[in-house]
């Protein structure tokens, strides 16, 4: 049987095609524009880029984004002021401030300074409590967008065993928390693996589906795997390859080539969970603007 | 090998003992008495039970209480004001809404209605999105006491394969989040089991602790467990007894005389995870009489 390759560029196109639309129907009908506010601390070049994609695809879809870029000796007083003008700015239906920020800034007082009506990361604790709970709230974007995946090729993770292989707050906390619960496209038998987990082949190969967010690149081989298993990879590393001009290429937490044989289905890297990411956050800012979230 | 008895009373005990002597120093050092208020709405016999015997284990360790009785008609904006005036009474440290509550009134908004600073129960969405994050907040007092039984007996989860059985929002939920942080006491590799689990016997016969929450009565048999496992046995069910006076008896959720003997320890019931509860919300209200939450 061949192994399916779950395309994330076409599962985020769908998505972003169905935005679209909603956004001109939520413009005439109620002359709301959904606005994403975009704020940047220092010189990260990989930090510009992500912002800059954030705020392009904000104008694919006719949405408002304004970036706002501060030097990295910027203060967190400062920080929190800016915060405060959007929170309480009408037009501005979404705050993202995008991490990590220089160390002077207290990245936690930073995100609860963030009304959690416009925490469209999902990062806020409310909103990571509501979703534990069940309850109505934004979700970080990562983990909403390999639901959407397994949704868009019909994988459905319902009483199936699932292994997520990482506790970071961006993905792996949210991703366990999204999978156990008694809902549609979730439901399913969780194990929360990490740096502490002895024995990992014997939590993955008993899996049924397999989400890699650890950080090592091509950590996760064919011999971790059962035959069949579904295999999410969310890493995005950098490798030396002098075969390229750049001098590198990347690549995901799994060894695609090495596992690619032996899975049901696969994300690659790129084009797999990546790009997930940026359409799960329109989405959010469109529910915030569309006041779907309460 | 003997199996360990896991004395609950023992470490509740010990733990209001502490307390009692916290208590008694920060009444004398910053004139705070610790005061905890709970909330009883309609007249369920057990809740009322419940509510006396956290109002005692105030006087028995010289903390304030007050009971607020209201009838099973209230309405939920009765209730709202009672913690509105609550969460501004400097000398009220520690909220407690006594559940279940009459359908009429809603208990997420209660519960969110609760200063999170008050929230010594760790229901408030924010407080769930704290334990998540690892942020200092309330923790649930089920799972926290079940943290203190095994330091007590010196049961480290750490490195360990341990299975939750329940997803409930007061037990489950807030017990995997606890294991799995990188923390002392918790790092382990966890896996949250439900009523959507398939082939439970799998994930519980690897388990080196299994923590048994799904309200079903004796439903953990020795079939289940690896030899030498550890037992925590959440449950508290009534069944049937005729040769007692009352016609019923205690059970948990596990076959306790099935699984004894094959276990390295195990919690009775009762007498094993019960007595924490009330001696965590204890410890809950010292806290936030003497502000170690923020």
């Amino acid at each position: 049987m061949e192994t399916l390759i779950l395309d994330g560029k076409l599962v985020a196109q769908a998505i972003k095609n169905e935005l679209k639309e909603k956004t001109f129907i939520l413009k005439r009908d109620k002359t709301i524009t959904p606005g994403l506010a975009l704020l940047l601390v220092g010189d990260n070049p990989a930090s510009k880029v992500y912002v800059n994609s954030k705020a392009k695809s904000c104008e694919e879809l006719g949405f408002m984004s304004i970036i706002f870029e501060l030097p990295a000796n910027t203060s967190e007083e400062k920080v929190l002021k800016i915060i405060d003008e959007w929170n309480n700015n009408p037009l501005i239906h979404g705050i993202l401030v995008q991490l990590p920020l220089p160390k002077q800034i207290s990245e936690n007082k930073v995100i609860e300074a963030i009304s959690p009506l416009k925490d469209v990361d999902g990062f806020h604790p409310i909103n990571v409590g509501k979703l534990v709970l069940g309850l109505n709230g934004f979700v970080p974007c990562t983990p909403a967008g390999i639901i959407e995946i397994m949704k868009f090729y019909n994988i459905n993770p319902s009483k199936k065993n699932v292994v997520v292989i990482g506790r970071s707050n961006i993905v792996g906390k949210p991703m366990l928390n999204l999978l156990y619960q008694k809902k549609e496209w979730s439901n399913a038998t969780v194990t929360i693996c990490h740096t502490g987990t002895e024995n990992l082949h014997y939590y993955t190969q008993n899996a049924d589906i397999v989400i890699a967010a650890m950080g090592y690149p091509q950590f996760l081989k064919s011999e971790h795997l059962k035959e069949g298993a579904v295999v999410i990879d969310v890493g995005i590393n950098r490798i030396e390859d002098n075969s390229k001009k750049s001098g590198y290429r990347l690549v995901g937490d799994v060894d695609y080539d090495d596992c690619l044989p032996k899975c049901s289905a696969i994300t690659p890297v790129p084009g797999g969970v990546g790009p997930l990411t940026i359409a799960m956050l329109m989405s959010n800012t469109f529910k915030s603007a569309n006041s779907e979230i309460n």
